[in-house]
């Protein structure tokens, strides 16, 4: 074969050892059954997509992130870079198929030549609902909601949706007398940063960029600031405002009436980086964990559907970062390395025991046990309960000889010591009485 | 944005949509479990690695089908080709923090540029274990145990697991001889492909490779159609495929000793492409259907590891291919599309009972049901049972202003036509009574 070569993993990306892949896993089967809860259904789509179908949907700098090569036919094609474009390639190619509405999830990773830093990595998996063919403010409010239910499932307590609307927006702008849709965008990007650097650096960055004067600056200082939805109507046109006014104070009644209202707040800084985001946005951050950035976002993007399809279609949903979630709970110390890769271990003294002491595992697992069986015998049973203590196993099975002649198994039980002898058929009650005194 | 593109997938590549998509996710689950019932632990490496990493590992033909290219950063990558050599890179980077013996288990997907055809694609997701760092024979043994443990979880009941020893191999070209090391290598893969294609085929294919005189062969025939452990030592050199005939013999009588020697054949023409393998290899076929290609394989790879640490450790796995098994379960009638997507529709009549409707669907979903709701009212009720009964939801909630009056909610059982009032803390246990019924 080949010659030796150094292991070495690529910058920006990461190995998930089995402590923390353990949790991941058990964090992501929660989510997975809450978007079921709330009648999602899955979707899988390659990690490759045509470059055409990806580009120009996240802007230049997106463009720029994406890792795309020839492949060896030649084809001009990237690793996809969200959920989201997927899903509208999947519409426009089966969406006859489908129901409508169509609440979809799905989770799986994503590609993003970014910069790496600090919990920000080239590969992430992300864990996405969307509900395509709804124009009702409830499929919006149901993607919260999910958001809600999801967090809530992992044990947090203390988070916040912060939630804007496109169109109040749009009649900031157009009280700005902002109409260059180019500026706009790097206004609204600008903004949208305000919760992580502050107001002296965004405004900073915000003259770099787009010219604007001291009375713009102190309308957009006022806007900021607002966090009554009644105030808005003074700071921006309601003529193209009014309705994401509407729509944001129906949704905190919403959240009012089913008493998630503490989690929902309106931010009129949310504005989100995406071009294709029509009205609702939103962003949710773990208020415990100051300056972490957010955890989930999404919003409505009535637009980008049709880039796909003759009908356009409308679509609002909220995506999920799970890798940066899983850094936040284990911050929080709601998620701990599990070590214990199983609930038994079966010990092997003589090779002539091997037959019996595998029948045994084959019995302790039939009755819902996770059991590793010793592999390849040794005298020394001694070392072999270290074996089991050092792979945090709290139970150690004995099947030789012995135990063989009576149909009967020895256990011992690691945290207490205690040692006893029992018929094998009742030894998988006997662990699961010790797994509850725990 | 941008304009309107034609959606399309690349070639060898596929979407899951919903229906089939549930099924897989249900039987990845399956398989999860049963991984973890024997104790092994979650791994996940990238997507990508250091072409260097994965080059020569598959031999010529493997690494002409890498998804190979250079990123943004002009570093030379691939897409991964299976989960076996970056589990071997994991190994060599961290393998002091892991426990030895090391079981381990990864779910994901690889990419192959192979031509494209009936069940086989470019992506397409693994499930393997391996056990790092033990040489018993016992190891091997408990890969082939974890495989019948996965087709019986997933309801398969006729299938075998063939299996073959490399040494025999050995012992069968030394008889024959035949040194060159790519001479066997063309002899031992062209073989492997005896089930597939039948005697004559693989004779012609065989010539065309290897020269091979008309008494190797007959003896390579005589071999073939050995089934008895027994005679082998009379078309083999023994002093190199004596340990080989000894392990498959233990292998059979543990085996009997568990009652699953129906599922375990010797059959000496596997052989397995790769040419990492260095003793026990195996390949699983689904007994009911005919030429459908194993559906699970694997053997020992004592050698591989030291390609990436100093010190070498011995491996044995096995690795399942989903896609095509799950293609073969359908085939089976063993799994069927999940068409409904939640147990519960809640009807919704007037706006005004958005606020009541949610508050039931939250009250059914925290009581373990999956619920949808119509988004955006309609006086139509009769068309919001179709649609309930379109997507195959059994049962419709009411809750309008005359239930909300009375804490109630009316419920209708779509297979019966059933219809009744009842409280709303009493809604969930009717809905399960029902499920219990169908």
């Amino acid at each position: 074969m080949t010659e030796r070569v150094e292991p070495r993993i690529l910058k920006g990306f990461r190995d998930y050892l089995p402590e923390l892949m353990s949790a991941r896993e058990r964090m992501l089967a929660t989510v997975a059954r809450v978007f079921q809860s709330f009648g999602f259904q899955p979707l899988a789509t390659p990690a490759l997509e045509y470059t055409e179908i990806l580009l120009g949907k996240y802007g230049t700098e997106g463009d720029q992130l994406l890792y795309r090569f020839r492949d060896n036919g030649g084809r001009d094609v990237a690793l996809r870079y969200d959920l989201t474009i997927p899903l509208a390639r999947v519409m426009g190619q089966h969406g006859g198929q489908l129901p409508k509405p169509f609440r979809r999830y799905q989770i799986a990773p994503v590609w993003r030549a970014d910069k790496p830093g600090r919990g920000r990595f080239r590969e992430f998996v992300q864990c996405d609902v969307d509900i395509v063919g709804s124009d009702s403010l409830l499929a919006d409010f149901e993607c919260m909601q999910v958001g809600v239910a999801v967090l809530r499932g992992l044990g947090v307590k203390n988070f916040q949706i912060r939630v804007n609307d496109r169109r109040i927006l749009d009649g900031l702008m157009r009280r700005l007398g902002i109409s260059d849709s180019g500026v706009q965008t790097e206004v609204l990007r600008t903004m949208d940063k305000l919760p992580k650097i502050g107001w002296e650096a965004m405004t900073r960055e915000l003259l770099t960029k787009a010219p604007l004067d001291s009375g713009q600056l102190t309308a957009l200082k006022t806007f900021l600031e607002t966090t009554d939805l009644t105030a808005i109507s003074e700071v921006v046109d309601l003529s193209v405002a009014q309705p994401g006014i509407d729509a944001l104070t129906q949704m905190l009644a919403w959240a009012e009436t089913l008493g998630i209202d503490e989690h929902l707040a309106v931010d009129l800084s949310i504005a989100r980086g995406l071009d294709y985001y029509t009205s609702t946005v939103y962003e949710t951050f773990l208020t415990d964990l100051d300056g972490f950035g957010a955890v989930m976002s999404g919003g409505r993007y009535d637009g980008l559907l049709s880039l796909f399809s003759k009908q356009d279609q409308p679509a609002v949903g909220i995506s999920l970062g799970v890798d940066r979630l899983l850094a936040g709970l284990i911050e929080l110390g709601l998620v701990t390395g599990d070590a214990a890769p199983a609930d038994v271990f079966v010990a092997l003294m003589r090779p002539e025991d091997t037959g019996y002491s595998q029948k045994v595992a084959v019995t302790l697992r039939e009755a819902g046990l996770r059991v590793q069986t010793r592999l390849g015998s040794s005298k020394k049973l001694g070392k072999q309960f270290s074996q089991a203590d050092k792979l945090g196993i709290p139970v150690v099975v004995v099947a030789g000889e012995a135990e063989q002649a009576a149909d009967e198994v020895t256990l011992k039980h690691m945290p207490t010591g205690e040692q006893l002898k029992i018929k094998t058929a009742e030894a998988a009650a006997q662990i699961k009485l010790w797994q509850t005194k725990v």
